[in-house]
């Protein structure tokens, strides 16, 4: 992309909560000169310092209310659960033209409470950039956090289109490909595809650790499928609470094959249980589709 | 080790089943000097020729009853499910000293069988060495297929000493380290550890695709989680089917743990479900311990 000597697309970016997302995102667009000021807002001054002393952000402030009045773009990169308060406190307090726009990993109920908040077409824009990182806090930021990404974009006919063209561009000129989404779909996708397997690869160790699973008979299958259980509680716990109805749909979903193959083990139809394996393995590939790296550790 | 110029410590060597494991073990005595003539045996000319031609046997055989007569060891590394069967077929034939391994990934059934069929103290020890790939077939071993793996080796009184030393041996000389177990907690530990991740692993990607989740909200979350899916429908169907009271036991219990997880989550009882997610975390810790790269998709 060519930068002109114009003045850089985002204006006044004020980017809310400071953390790993939200750091990355503030080098990312001041590497590329995207941004004529970035105002990093956040609770804890410790982390506003790092994002500052990194050069994520211009300046920062420990208020939400008085960093926004001038914004042109503001970013919500909080922990899920507080999107929509964040929302409630600055939408009376924006500018008409300014454009919002969050990274949550749930939708639904952030996209339902701005259409509640915003007139139509409303410039809430809701965003689920899917990078991520065993590490947090903006120590770890890097300007190329989101090169080769995928974003996940709210898709619907009550947005503004120059805030959903601003918002899809804001990601893509970071690196993201972005893959427009209805948010109701958004949330059922994400629970069957990570929040689900979060809550069974903590269920696995559990159910290991409870048996007295010793650490020698851990295999790389082990390894790989408990993998995000390392993750953090409290994010999860969240993420969890704010998918609340697609989490419980796709565990229910999920109980329900889980006992068919019971039931077929349990009367040793091994057809059934051959085609059980046999379906998995094909839904793996269509979804994620085969590579070496990916396989070596199914003969185990 | 020091390979004195006596005879190599294995002597005559039957392989049955020139399979990954059964081929890497050949070329792994081989290069090490450590058989004096290995057979392999199977039932597919082709894979045998492919097996003599890697230097992984020095003759071949499609008869079990005619190569282990002379037998000193035999290392029967067909799928679990012809273990017995092929125990069955070898005891009458075999001379008094032989001594009989298999490499099957269930135990308790074999190693009762054993018990049945040999006097006691008895030659037959199980073994269950924990490497793999997604590669199958002769044409992908190699001789170091064992260096840096588990095997995790039967211990009971019943085994004559010198044959659990023996094997003891084969694996250790081949580089393994070994593990003695009791056979029926090793199959309940490899239930949980990886037969149960394997049913989960299916269940997973099959509820996935069954909601028509598209590959683009597809993560490193559900990548690993699900990676041993692709493994072979046939092996894992088998591998229930002879560890099916411990599988059942395993899916019983992850099904209370799931349920447990899902009533707090639907009572919205955030202390439990951040609880149950950092049991997850510190049972996960125990039983993995903690890497950057086993942890890097946590935050997605």
């Amino acid at each position: 992309m060519t930068v002109s000597n114009a003045s850089p697309p985002f204006g006044c970016v004020v980017i809310i909560g400071a953390g790993l997302l939200g750091a990355s995102l503030g080098l990312a667009l001041k590497s590329r000169r995207l941004a004529d000021h970035i105002i990093g807002v956040g609770r804890r001054e410790e982390s506003l310092a790092i994002a500052k002393s990194k050069g994520a952000v211009d300046s920062v402030s420990l208020s939400v209310s008085e960093s926004v009045r001038d914004a042109d773009l503001v970013v919500i990169s909080t922990p899920a659960a507080l999107v929509i308060p964040v929302l409630h406190e600055i939408r009376p307090l924006l500018n008409k033209s300014a454009i919002v726009t969050d990274v949550a990993s749930t939708k639904a109920g952030i996209c339902d409470f701005a259409d509640a908040a915003w007139p139509e077409p409303r410039r809430f824009v809701g965003s689920h950039p899917m990078a991520g990182s065993e590490k947090f806090g903006p120590e770890h930021a890097v300007p190329d956090f989101y090169e080769g990404s995928v974003c996940l974009l709210e898709s619907s006919t009550r947005i503004d289109e120059e805030a959903q063209s601003l918002v899809a561009f804001l990601w893509r000129s970071v690196g993201s490909r972005v893959v427009p989404i209805d948010p109701e779909q958004h949330d059922l996708m994400l629970a069957l595809s990570s929040h689900v397997p979060h809550v069974l690869a903590a269920a696995l160790a559990i159910g290991a650790a409870e048996q007295h699973v010793i650490p020698d008979v851990i295999g790389n299958g082990f390894r790989d499928t408990t993998r995000i259980a390392a993750a953090r509680p409290e994010i999860w716990r969240d993420i969890c609470l704010t998918n609340k109805m697609a989490v419980l749909k796709g565990l229910k979903k999920l109980r329900a094959n889980l006992q068919t193959f019971e039931q077929a083990l349990r009367s040793d139809a091994s057809d059934s249980i051959e085609l059980f394996f046999a379906e998995g393995k094909a839904a793996r590939h269509l979804l994620v589709g085969d590579n070496m790296q990916d396989e070596r550790v199914s003969g185990e």
